[in-house]
């Protein structure tokens, strides 16, 4: 069953739950200030907009400034959310109105609030004598599972990103070596937005070559030249995510100085990356998950080699939680969606990665993408 | 004298200077989160990659993870700069630096870092007994005026602006009308790295009509229709960013609901910019710039419908200081570099907003763009 409309009233229950029971501060209220979280709460997106969201008991005061007014009255429909313009400093407005709801206790939102703004708000709160704590990580919780609603626009977002992939697959070996990497990445991006993107979800990485093994090299304007190509690449739809990673082969594979070395790499790689996928269930912890890519890629020898995390959350943040690396410990859930992503770079020579989407499902796990992962060749 | 080269020692001297100066808690030793300013001080710049610059008596420590470690080393060519490659928690590792160097007091870059990874860090520094103080906003005096070498670059970087900007007039007609605003959007940018740009320097605001009148509005996939065309954009230049926003008109004006009232405000918003613009020498105070541009729309009767401020600095960020707004008390100086964007929106109708770059010079200013302002049509 698809969930057609996004039930924001369920969506500050979860809210509530999670704070009325958050251990080292309980409290009704709460200032949210990342962007995605205000989003997910009230259907107003205004990235990096400054905006704060007061919430208490479950009914919400959004204060935005005069550039996002008329945006946020028109993408707020829930009546229990109240749109405040700004036309004074921002942390006063916020005092008033705590001491108007008589508010005597809140946590703030402390991941998305720079220190230099929360010590001018800590200022005013103990002027007022308004206890506060801090919140951080408990409230990823709040969007970690995905519902019905943001699956189907994960779904449809992650289509367009292999749609736009198999575009590229298109050039031949003349067009290919005819662009930049800047120039790759732009066409890239003109495909996902005629495949109905509204754009990229993040700065393409498109390395060619010894770029390759900086992990998050983004392009240049060096023609595309014979040997590797490392592309990972995103859409972004209807403010969801999506994330890819693909190596290609460009040209006269002889031509590359240690042909042999990349090859096995790749083989490397691609094992490593279905040794995680095949772990992906619910139950199973992220620290064990990237393990089970990272065990295989140091018992090969390239362990010193696979310096990053084997993947993310994925969602209205192109990199959100679960965290899987070696050290954290989420617990997959029914509607994750999680990268898998392992690599291995070996510099001046380059680097492969390779990476898809999965989305946690009761019995196991699904992939986003429908592509095989042999060796791609773009040939002369 | 065009300087070619970075002089990173005087950078550090400088900073050195503001942070021995500082009123609020002096010391010799910083710790610098933003990127932007770890790049003016070493050469890495790592977009979003969470890196810290520990500078103690003009010595750097740069700590970066592995996905940034090649780029680092390739980058920092000043000795005095060491790079740590972090395998371990970045504040511990940064703690224990500053234990090896027998540390006792610090600043720190509040304004870059987040509240919670500074509860983490504030830990870790009462443990080992370091006295530590904030700076916010006397660190942008770091980057506030620009040299010879960067003013370069962002001439440069207007060039292609403005470049592209005729590339897109030459569209006729039925051209442009056949796009959406993404996809004008995106051939944009296409033509900004075909003029040599890295790429955009934030998501444009191409905003049709009513659309036009939300200030941040980004760009959406319908198709642009006869009426208002608002164009926000600017390109992405060996590190440095442009800034311009142009309002033209699109096919038979007679079409459009209230064409008067769009033609009287584009004249008013011309002439508060031109008020502006003239305004902008050595000496003249950031409020009393604003307040050109703005008294002058309160006096033609549109006060309540420009509800930005003038305009702000552009370097490596697009938005930096100084800002210039009715609060702010900024002098200019010579080798500043400031937008003037004065604008008139109308809910359901539309806006027009004009904004041009300019250097401010020994005696004056110098505009970046060489363009016209009177209204531009492309018409059937």
């Amino acid at each position: 069953m698809v969930i057609e409309k996004v039930n924001y009233e369920q969506r500050l229950r979860r809210l509530n739950k999670i704070i009325v029971n958050f251990e080292n501060f309980k409290s009704e209220n709460i200032l949210i200030f990342k962007d995605e979280n205000i989003y997910y709460l009230t259907g107003f997106y205004g990235k990096n907009s400054g905006s704060s969201l007061l919430i208490t008991n479950r009914r919400g005061y959004l204060f935005v400034n005069f550039i996002y007014y008329e945006e946020a009255k028109n993408s707020v429909c829930n009546q229990n959310i109240e749109i405040i313009l700004l036309d004074n400093d921002k942390n006063e407005e916020i005092i008033d109105m705590l001491n108007q709801k008589a508010i005597k206790d809140i946590l703030i939102e402390a991941s998305s609030i720079s220190c230099s703004n929360f010590l001018k708000l800590r200022v005013l709160l103990e002027k007022e004598k308004i206890k506060f704590g801090f919140i951080d990580y408990p409230l990823s919780e709040l969007r970690i599972v995905k519902d019905e609603y943001e699956l189907k626009i994960i779904r449809d977002c992650c289509r367009i990103t292999e749609k736009s992939f198999k575009d590229i697959l298109k050039y031949n070996y003349k067009e290919i070596t005819s662009k930049s990497e800047l120039e790759l990445a732009h066409e890239l991006e003109g495909y996902l937005i005629k495949n109905d993107a509204y754009g990229k979800s993040f700065d393409f990485i498109i390395a060619n070559n010894e770029n390759s093994s900086k992990p998050h090299y983004c392009a240049s304007n060096t023609k595309i030249r014979n040997g590797v190509l490392l592309m990972d690449f995103g859409a972004y739809y209807k403010n969801y995510c999506s994330d890819i990673t693909r190596t290609i082969f460009i040209g006269d594979i002889l031509e590359h100085i240690n042909f042999k070395k990349v090859f096995e790499i790749y083989e490397i790689v691609k094992e490593a990356q279905f040794l995680a996928e095949s772990q992906c269930r619910p139950g199973m912890i992220s620290s064990e998950l990237d393990n089970a890519a990272r065990s295989f890629i140091a018992k090969n020898g390239y362990g010193e080699s696979f310096g990053h995390s084997l993947g993310h959350g994925v969602g209205l943040e192109v990199h959100e939680p679960p965290f899987i690396n070696s050290k954290s410990n989420f617990v997959l859930r029914e509607g994750m969606v999680i990268t898998l992503e392992p690599g291995i770079y070996i510099e001046g020579l380059g680097g492969v990665r390779i990476e898809d989407m999965v989305e946690i499902t009761k019995d196991g796990h699904k992939n986003f993408y429908n592509l095989k992962k042999e060796k791609i060749f773009i040939v002369n």
